[in-house]
């Protein structure tokens, strides 16, 4: 047992968080003798001594990994920068390995390997890795205006950057003109990055991208959109500065679409 | 059965190839009755008509899937770029289900779904899906020199830019320098993404940038790398001629790598 180390707290997949809004951390006396340990890096003090740090892999996974679950996105908003990355980059490790406790390609058990990231299968030795899964996010410009969707279920006035999983066999900006088509039958061209984020439910890689509409006509997809429509700068100008009278309701501060948005409206000043 | 659908003729993994270094494809008769059947996208021939297009998961997956097989490799090589496309999209999704035939959750026997894009556990009824990993290739430069290694096992000569997983929890920028100080000990800032391309073993999103290095001198991580220099422009720009006498070879022409080189080489005229 390390009485240096740093084990952080979690009920489950939720951070415990002070009353400053910081994550708290405990010692490995905190977890179970047998429990699963991924070392998430070395954290230095004001004195320059290291210690490394820890998160327990909990007894359950998220039983739905890819919705943001708005309790924990709530507590993840008071989060300075630093402390996010951290808990963001735990999350998603921890949540992976309560997963893949058994072996995809011979459904024998798995246990932790390499400090957490990587599960090597007892009974065949398959190695397993941590996954991250690249998703683009995309601004799609027409004439000064953008086109946003609505998710299926998301509030009447929500609307954000278009988004989707790149796919086995696509570079990004394929993945980004591919989607586009799909969700809204708009065609895309002229892809560019513009900047990237993760996003740990459960392990996104988002990549920020902008992309010239060849036209404006609107064919949804309503297995995947709500709505979808074309925004002028005015209008999300008027979103992004809070105006209640705005068509339109923008992304949280932390999500990179939110970014994007404001990217583009400094780039047209 | 439809007799109007084309199945990519795989033997195992491996492609048939024609005379004319194009992909050969059979009909849905080609395959067992109870083959799983992953939908590729449809085909429209010369006169407008279309045709599904499939492929059959193999019984085995690949045994070392992220080891680029130099046999296969080779027959790459040959095949036009839409060809190459079409495979190694089709490659990375039918390794993936041939060894994804268990659940990570619990241990139970998945089936295909979705036309082959998702894999459900007829036990606890968790959704998989195919996995793309994101990994970074970067060139790092100082005073118009460029930091190159050469991986462990790789030809003396064999020369690329260093590469990475990107982990849980970073952007690609943050993965850029993570990986540069580990592999090297070089500080790298001002991170820029170039252009992507996909990767087929097993199914990876490479994800080119730049970046500049702070500093010249090496630590070589030596568990990832056998070596790592410093070459200069006319060094890269002899090896990318086909000069017998630099003293570097090129990664092939089909990998990003060598776009890369070619980008900086061109960028610098
Ligand atoms: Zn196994
Ligand atoms: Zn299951």
């Amino acid at each position: 047992m390390n009485w240096r180390a740093k084990l952080l707290k979690l009920d489950g997949l939720m951070p415990h968080v002070s009353d400053t809004n910081a994550l708290e951390w405990g010692t490995l006396a905190d977890c179970a003798e047998d429990a699963e340990l991924v070392f998430l890096g070395l954290d230095t003090d004001e004195s320059g001594g290291t210690k490394p740090c820890f998160a327990a892999v909990p007894a359950v996974g998220d039983a739905s990994p890819r919705m943001a679950n708005p309790r924990l996105w709530a507590v993840m908003a008071t989060l300075s920068p630093d402390d996010l990355a951290i808990y963001g980059g735990a999350r998603s490790v921890v949540d992976w390995h309560a997963r893949h406790r058994f072996c995809a390609a011979c459904g024998g058990s798995t246990e932790l390997a390499k400090g957490g990231w990587q599960r090597n299968c007892t009974n065949c030795g398959a190695q397993h890795f941590p996954r991250t899964d690249p998703v683009t996010i995309m601004l799609v410009e027409h004439d000064d205006k953008l086109l946003l969707g609505r998710g299926l279920g998301w509030p009447e006035k929500a609307y954000s950057a278009l988004a989707g999983f790149v796919e086995p066999g696509e570079s990004i900006e394929e993945a980004v003109a591919r989607e586009v088509l799909e969700e809204s039958g708009i065609t895309a061209r002229e892809v560019h990055y513009i900047a990237s984020q993760p996003w740990p439910f459960p392990s996104q890689l988002m990549m920020g991208c902008t992309a010239i509409a060849e036209d404006t006509e609107i064919t949804l997809d309503e297995t995947e959109l709500a709505d979808a429509r074309w925004f002028t700068r005015d209008e999300v100008q008027a979103a992004m500065s809070g105006d209640a009278d705005a068509p339109m309701n923008t992304p949280p501060k932390q999500a990179i679409a939110h970014h994007l948005l404001q990217w583009w409206l400094d780039k047209g000043k």
